[in-house]
């Protein structure tokens, strides 16, 4: 690409944003001008000794950069609408990172104020990037596992117990992102219920399970965990035709297709429970691992955000993937101050 | 044991029945009479060309049998009852494959009718009797992993579609009856939502998730699926001081007892946002994979129902451990039909 | 087949006759005459209280019983050669477990023996009829894995230190009947070398290294092990077009066929250096995990020796195999005692 | 630390050059000055457009830089001689990636330079730096495993063919310097026999198998490769007490303390033959997988760097066990030309 790059600034300067501004740095799509955070002296060690690139704890003074064109947002969920407003009503293209807001309000606006100003609004639902899940997409998109049956994820781990969230809001959004971005046309879910525990006393849940259910009859079934000893990150894929797991970390064998299954044909000539009894079959076939690139999914995300600034082209996550994402966070939310209630979803509101 | 051997019969001929055929006759606290089934040359086909054992179709004919002192049955859960009861009936001690029965009424009437006669009655819940499960059991009831926050027990595989039964009566008893089998006196589950998923279209849920709530406020929660084309047998009992994994599959590390986990002290002097902030901490330490013997834990469980009928104890796995397994998959099948309720579970019934 | 069953008689009842006892009950094509030990009492405890099978001490007995018309020998390999002499001259076929015999020259005597007497005689190189040997067998006759570049095969384990055989004689027997078992018509190793030690002070070699060198130059290397805490049984084939992993542990993916590996090209109008750095490149393809079935392979074993005796036909590891088996062994001791010399082995002697 | 940075150059910006540059930017031990590739493109690409340090394609140049105290070398094994000479020379601190140098003779050459001039020369053996193997180090001087019986390493992959190097030039200086960093005072190898094959065809050993005796009688091998579609980095070290398995590809568990074995006990009252029968044991403890801590092995190698040069002592990685593997190196080709032929090492010669 011999076009200018497009001049962006980092804010925040903590856990995500380190990642955000070497992926910036390593593609000529970018240039990266500014890092900024509250705590300078945090995003200067960020930067290391040897940097080029500026350091300001003055978001407005970055925004009045007219080399900036484009703004990344890595700081807790809670800032992200003033932030990202700010930043929209500067004239900059957002990326923020996931969630797109503490609230399925706060991120509508966010989506109206980006759409009014014809600027790109775009989540950062990094792991849809992996190799990994852009080929779970493809094969889902192309009907190569036939239609979904269920999707059981698990995401688990001895993770940090943040203190303004709980783990769903903390790990959901990643399995939520990837349901919402791998599912064909036409399929989504209808209706989320939650269950989740505290064990140990953290004042908000740490382990919990989500069970949605798509308006196909589907089943998509999501664990998580900040209690495990053991890191667990493997996502079943249940269809029609093949079934497909993924272990994410399993670098020599991230992906497999199973030809294995159980088919019901159906017959009209026979009644029902003899139906049945006959026409179960077994498939027990082949295991494919099909070959993946190893790039790194921070990286392709980055030039997708390129992407979508230079054509005007709506972001693969775009702003309202975010939205479709908070929805379902925010019902589970609902449901599991409620005990397990299963909460519908609101399919006609994004339309 | 130089005692005489227990005469006893083995009724069913079908999936299991070959097992208990094969453990009986390993055994010398036994004496294998007779393989009772409708189908005699099915039975016959069992034993094999080479054996002593007898064949019958015909149960009373084996019930008259006064060498016969013990019954074991491996028939559908839907013959349970009338079986166990004639054997009752008719002065045997009875060993039933799990589900202890198709209801919990009927389960009932066994556990009642086996007092009364002063007879053992005994669940086949084989898992119990696993070397894993009886040192998970030792660990739990002597306080060594703590207090149980969580359990997370998963069992799938492309496993056969019962005609009969649902996902849920196929293969949750494993787990319930484990999670019966190690709590500590006095804890126990008081409620469970279910949520599954037919996607093939056989009829019944092929797929499901159960949730429990304990008295104590932990969480278990099994997922049990015959769609998978990958087989897992795994369960994380997430405690307070240690969290052990049990990976059934694993013979050479089945257990793994990891020092590892969160802790949050707890402190009156300073406020409450602060406090958890201040006193959360993570616990890094080393992992301990115990030796476990490689005991079929089935040949342990017959050793079991023999100490039984001899000391005239319960087993370890009596007829109320199968009542108590029998309550909560009656209530997850309310659920399911409800799409997801909470059931609270009657705590008081079984005293 | 309806053919009249194939009376046999298994001699000797330790580690390994009671697999080969319940091996030839599973199958219509032997009838199961005697398990004859000079132990009565352990064969009779491998039988089992319910068995109809007769136990007897008296090979001769055994032998002079015409419904006797083969032999199973699993005794030391010290004694193959007067028991499956005796055999032959009694007209019985022999089946013999690996090692065929003590010695090469041992072995030759029973292959020209049966030879002379027109009898079956055949080596239990059981690994050979695992369902992953044999479709490994298949791949490389059809050529699918192209040629065979290199063999590297890891057999360790806490295992048994046998008091009259090395580690080498006891576990490479397995490696070496499956290389000869797999490899195509016209390539066969030349010569092998090996190193060894014994940490323990056991009298004999614990750990043993076996360097294979083939007609074709291509390596094959063995690592046998009784002292490893972990049990690794893997095989890798490299070939010219594919390489396959066989992993006899993970039964849930026991072959796994890489399109991956390195091309070198030739080119006869560049200069010798340019043209490596040139031709070089690197195949990165899919993986494929063929569904094998999971039959004993114990159990197609005993049907290929019924097979042979049958048709008259060799068996697939016939004599001849074992004794090919026995060349390399006893050329690996000689290495071994010469401190790893690389020991010729004569191709021509077996014609 | 509060001392002045130690100044210093990057000599390379190839493979390796690039890790050697993020771990001196890393660590406040350093001031990284210059980055010198003959390809000052390449270098300037490794450091990216957002950096301070200096490229250039002038070796001279850089060495005259007074603020250059120290040089690090990431150069082909052929141009270590010269390049490191002239960094001496000038009198710099030089580090040099492994190995040494392209044979024994430079390497002493280089060493004795250092010596003369009392400056530090290191080798870049950086698996030795990782928390593994400093554990691994730690538990075998401590005698926490008894004494070593054996060692068998395995590091296979699908590596780049090398056009300069075989493949036991390429991979196994990472086994060999850490059998050195390991083994306690005392013990070390007194022979190497190499095997090896070009499968296919590109002009070198592909393949290699090297076998070490240790004055002790203990046997160590190592498994290089450059064609295997799977990757393997496992190192099992026996020990008279317990044995220890390391597996690099395994983040949750790189390392694992067996306590299972066997055990020869030794009496002078019975004969040969009989005791050993009799005193022979097997133990079947627990496993134990110590916590780690994940440190980039290169940030504490670097960081030694420091240490060796502001303390002036000896690196734990210093020219003399660059010296000790290159013996090995240059004995094991000269085993591997002449077909296995077992090379005794020269242990006096570097006393």
């Amino acid at each position: 690409m011999t076009q200018t790059p497009i001049g962006v600034a980092v804010v925040g300067a903590g856990y995500w944003g380190p990642n955000l501004v070497r992926n910036f740095q390593a593609t000529s799509s970018f240039r990266l001008r500014w890092l900024c955070d509250l705590d300078v002296e945090r995003a200067q060690k960020v930067l290391g000794p040897y940097s080029t690139v500026q350091v300001s704890a003055d978001l407005d003074a970055v925004l009045a950069d007219p080399e900036v064109q484009a703004v990344a947002i890595a700081t807790p969920a809670g800032t992200h609408l003033p932030i990202a407003m700010k930043a929209l009503r500067a004239g900059k293209h957002v990326l923020v990172e996931k969630p797109l807001a503490a609230t399925f309000d706060e991120g509508l606006q966010l989506v109206e104020e980006a759409d009014r100003r014809g600027l790109t609004l775009m989540c950062d639902h990094t792991y849809c990037y992996t190799p990994a899940v852009l080929r779970i997409r493809e094969l889902l998109h192309a009907g190569e596992l036939g239609e979904l049956h269920f999707l059981d994820s698990v995401r688990i781990n001895l993770g940090l117990v943040q203190r303004d969230i709980d783990v769903v809001w903390d790990l959901a959004p990643h399995d939520l992102s990837i349901l919402d971005f791998v599912l064909p046309e036409g399929v989504h879910p209808i209706s989320v219920a939650a269950h989740g525990a505290d064990g140990i006393g953290a004042g908000r849940a740490c382990v919990a399970y989500l069970t949605l259910e798509l308006n196909t009859g589907a089943i998509a079934h999501i664990h998580v965990n900040w209690l495990s000893p053991v890191k667990i990150r493997t996502a079943i894929f249940g269809g029609s035709k093949k079934t497909l797991v993924w272990d994410d970390l399993n670098p020599s064998q991230r992906v497999s297709i199973y030809n294995r299954g159980v088919d019901v044909a159906t017959s009209d000539e026979i009644g029902d429970e003899q139906r049945r009894d006959m026409l179960i079959s077994y498939r027990s076939g082949d295991m494919v691992a099909p070959a993946l690139n190893e790039r790194e999914a921070l990286r392709t995300m980055v030039e997708e955000y390129a992407r979508a600034i230079t054509t005007g082209e709506p972001a693969l996550t775009d702003g309202r993937a975010g939205l479709r994402v908070l929805e379902i966070l925010q019902a589970a939310s609902r449901s599991l101050a409620e005990g397990g209630t299963t909460i519908k979803l609101d399919e006609g509101h994004m339309a």
